[in-house]
């Protein structure tokens, strides 16, 4: 099946106690795309980018057959630019620059032939843009799955609440899956929001892991224990790319299929946060993938005769 | 094999967003106890407690058949006291009262016939306590599991690290793990803290799950997710006397076992959660442990065909 995301391609400027770039690639539909294109899922971009974005990038992501042509290039216009410097745990971060430039006035636009996408995957953006692209599907999508933030929770709530009821699953973080419903348990938010629409809630929690919520039903997904974290950036999305690219390409949207996708999508994430940007992700081979998935399983299996 | 385990049998009075008590049953090794207990194993307390001490509660340990002859009662002194309040997060308290009492001169003395205990569970207690109870072991235990906290580190630290070289198995908490070995990350941590001594480090990292860190291999038992968690106090000494008490029923100190055994520890700490006290670790039944056995089992395991 063809995977279709939205999100930003945008130029990041990060600092984390390990290094600071300059200007360099980042964006959620630029994670989503590189991470979808690991596993050799058909997928396409819709984007917006100024007369300034390097013609290197697109090709970086042309190179990984990422489908380019609903990344619209405004000419005139800025590429959208966001800095941050992470604080030592690496949980939490403070914005410093936010210009979103032509991101301002984006307006989707998505190519006649993209609009039967079987999968949708809505990366963090305006709750009226999300609605946009969904409106403009030629037919409803197999899968529509959302990625949100709580800045929407609290500038459009109405709006996102129309979006969210039009979607299959919901990615968000636990602080926002509390703010959404009203509830400190977990277990009880997951129920709440599943009463908004999407039948499975994926409930982030960043180095502790992912919770996927269907019905009365829960699998977790643990993170990664690593040596070293360079920069998260990009991790929810990597993540989000990961799952929706196994989705897609597996043409399975079970539960028990669900759960190997949050997997296939934490072993990414675990990869892109080893380097700055999408450095470790674009440099990923078949066989690292591979290996770690194979310690994924080793991590949390254990003999069941207790 | 027998598991002798060392800590506090105290009153606690508990507030928490879902309730209050007055002073009621608490200490660690009466958490450690009543888990190990659950299991079968032959496990006896060493412990102290004051004149104030109600026999009732005492009776409470005899019927679980928790040995409790190494319970030294000093009748002109009063049971260790402590209170708290935790915050709406539940990872987070404020103590709000510590009265060691009766625990201020303790001397810690091993009946004879408990001097050849296989197993050694050392709870939460002053450094010079624990290595005195190591000395009095007739025969080095198979055994020695180690719980402490950043209190001791902060106080006592040289004589701390005496106890852990002699140690097999830390429990430790994440924020710990950091200060011990002044690293940040986990990973790294784990080794530090391998290099000290232990051949195991367990680090908790309470309603986010446990890391079980052994030479290069690392496994992780994830925390059940709960609708309601009513009082967390004990979690972490229930997680210990589950695992211990596995250790010691199963006589199998091999890594593959104490993934089990860590996966018990979590699914007994998942019930001392669910109400206050030790009062659901106490009505719990066989049937309901093993169902939560099951739960965890369903938590984390995924077809491995990706």
């Amino acid at each position: 099946m063809k995977l279709l995301a939205v999100g930003t391609v945008a130029y990041d400027a990060i600092e984390t106690p390990f290094g600071k770039t300059d200007k360099i690639l980042g964006g959620a539909a630029t994670y989503i795309g590189l991470a979808a294109s690991k596993l050799g899922t058909e997928v396409n971009i819709i984007s917006v980018v100024g007369g300034d974005f390097q013609q290197k990038y697109l090709d970086l992501l042309e190179n990984h057959k990422i489908g380019i042509q609903g990344i619209e290039k405004v000419e005139d216009g800025k590429t959208f630019f966001w800095s941050g410097i992470y604080h030592e745990d690496m949980n939490s971060r403070d914005t410093l620059v936010t210009e979103l430039n032509v991101l301002e006035s984006f307006n989707p636009v998505i190519p006649e032939d993209l609009k039967n996408s079987e999968v949708l995957m809505l990366g963090n953006l305006h709750p009226a843009v999300q609605l946009s692209v969904i409106e403009q599907m030629s037919e409803k999508p197999k899968l529509i799955v959302l990625d949100t933030m709580d800045f929407w929770m609290n500038s459009t709530l109405d709006l996102l609440l129309k979006v969210i009821a039009k979607v299959d699953v919901i990615t968000i973080n636990d602080s926002e899956a509390r703010q959404l419903s009203g509830e400190f348990s977990l277990v009880k938010a997951a129920k709440k929001i599943q009463q908004l629409g999407p039948k499975f809630v994926v409930i982030k929690k960043g180095e502790h892991g992912a919770l996927l919520f269907h019905k009365e039903q829960v699998f977790f997904a643990p993170a990664m224990p690593l040596e070293e974290i360079l920069d998260p950036t990009g991790a929810g999305d990597s993540f989000a790319g990961g799952m929706t690219g196994y989705l897609a390409k597996s043409e399975d949207f079970a539960f028990e299929n669900l759960k190997k996708a949050i997997i296939v999508g934490s072993a990414l994430a675990s990869y892109t946060v080893e380097k700055f940007g999408v450095e470790r992700l674009v440099e990923l081979t078949q066989q690292e993938f591979e290996s770690r998935l194979e310690s994924f399983k080793t991590l949390t299996s254990y003999d069941y005769n207790i």
